[in-house]
């Protein structure tokens, strides 16, 4: 495996893929060749076949892709074969929705623990899994009593560096950050920004300008959608 | 103006720009240097005058930026002058949660209607503002009524393109997606999707390898957060 020649949009690709490959399968699809791939769920079959061959063949002539192998193997590229478990650090609105949202368990991940600081938060249980709120003190103790790999950001800007520093003491190297803020982290330790607001103002010039999104994309006759991409300079 | 030459990183960066702007104006900070921009936020100064350099002459020699002049310069830019009244379809866990998500009004967006096809939800109403749940059925002539320029998906991915298909016929440009799926849209519809599955399995894998950031940005010897960025092929 060519693993330092695979950037983040191939690996982003290969998680489109295998929902796809889930469809396929919850339908009893055995096989499929990548033109039917692409053509079903409007993705490029070169692509594909490229984002593919970083990691081996997988491909049989004649056949194209065993449907249900193919997500063997993407599920092991993504390290999806083995279950994560995540903290929230901050217990607010959006802290615990995320909580009680159903889309981690999809994804092999599992929601632990809940931190805050306020003491009128700590010992309270949220959601149907009754999650527990723990103090953020504890944070150090409580990852490596529950085995936490992930951590998840739900706290205000202002706040939301010193809080990561916390998440990097604790040892953890994997975090999904919903607060607004340019964060500094070691380069050991992935942080994924989840930015609404650059979202929504993305939208908002678009809707200035209606014109732009046209002409950024001269060749493509048919649009599809677009993630909700936030390159930090 | 070069419009037709602005991509969507470019946008994603101004929002940005102007959050730290935000955070100066706060200060009190009058005026600032593209270098004390960069060093304060973590941006890269020749990015930020390039990504100016697009919209006009914001600099003063001797001076750099003016904090006000360049936050309503902006703010102008994205459209952010402008109010944006908002609809939601889907008056689940995360539809409600989104209701009450106060970054919205930060950007001068206002949440007016939540839709949903549900008979035992259909009238209740939500949250601090009260928003009122209304038929899915009655989108089109309530976008006209309560003149909604942006619509939120927050339904399930298998019924997310007859939502946005619903959308489009009612006269939306401009659509925030959080379902996990692929969308096609009408060229002059914007959909951006927020896409956490793909942030979690992006986080997954780099758990599974974790030399694989570090490798794919050699030169930089301190990494700076990563958007969610999801390129759909």
């Amino acid at each position: 495996m060519k693993s330092e020649k695979i950037s983040e949009l191939t690996t982003n690709r290969l998680s489109v893929y295998l929902r796809c490959l889930n469809t396929l399968s919850a339908a009893g699809i055995k096989s499929v060749s990548s033109q039917s791939l692409a053509e079903q769920f409007n993705l490029n079959s070169a692509q594909i076949r490229k984002d593919l061959g970083y990691f081996g063949e997988f491909g049989v002539r004649g056949v194209g892709y065993y449907v249900e192998d193919l997500r063997e193997h993407i599920t092991k590229i993504l390290g999806l074969d083995k279950p994560h478990r995540v903290g929230i650090v901050g217990a607010g609105r959006l802290g615990t929705a995320l909580a009680n949202y159903k889309g981690f368990s999809r994804s092999n991940f599992s929601v632990v623990a809940l931190f805050d600081n306020d003491e009128a938060k700590i010992g309270r249980r949220i959601g149907e899994d009754k999650i527990l709120i723990r103090d953020v003190k504890k944070m150090p103790r409580l990852v490596s009593d529950e085995a936490i790999d992930v951590m998840v950001i739900a706290v205000p800007a202002r706040v939301a560096q010193k809080v990561l520093n916390q998440i990097m003491s604790a040892g953890i190297k994997a975090v999904l950050n919903f607060a607004p803020a340019s964060l500094h982290a070691r380069l050991d330790v992935k942080v994924k920004t989840v930015d609404l607001t650059t979202s929504l103002e993305s939208l908002s010039y678009f809707l200035a300008r209606p014109q732009a999104s046209a002409v950024t994309n001269p060749r493509r006759k048919r649009q599809t959608e677009e993630g909700g991409a936030v390159a930090r300079p």
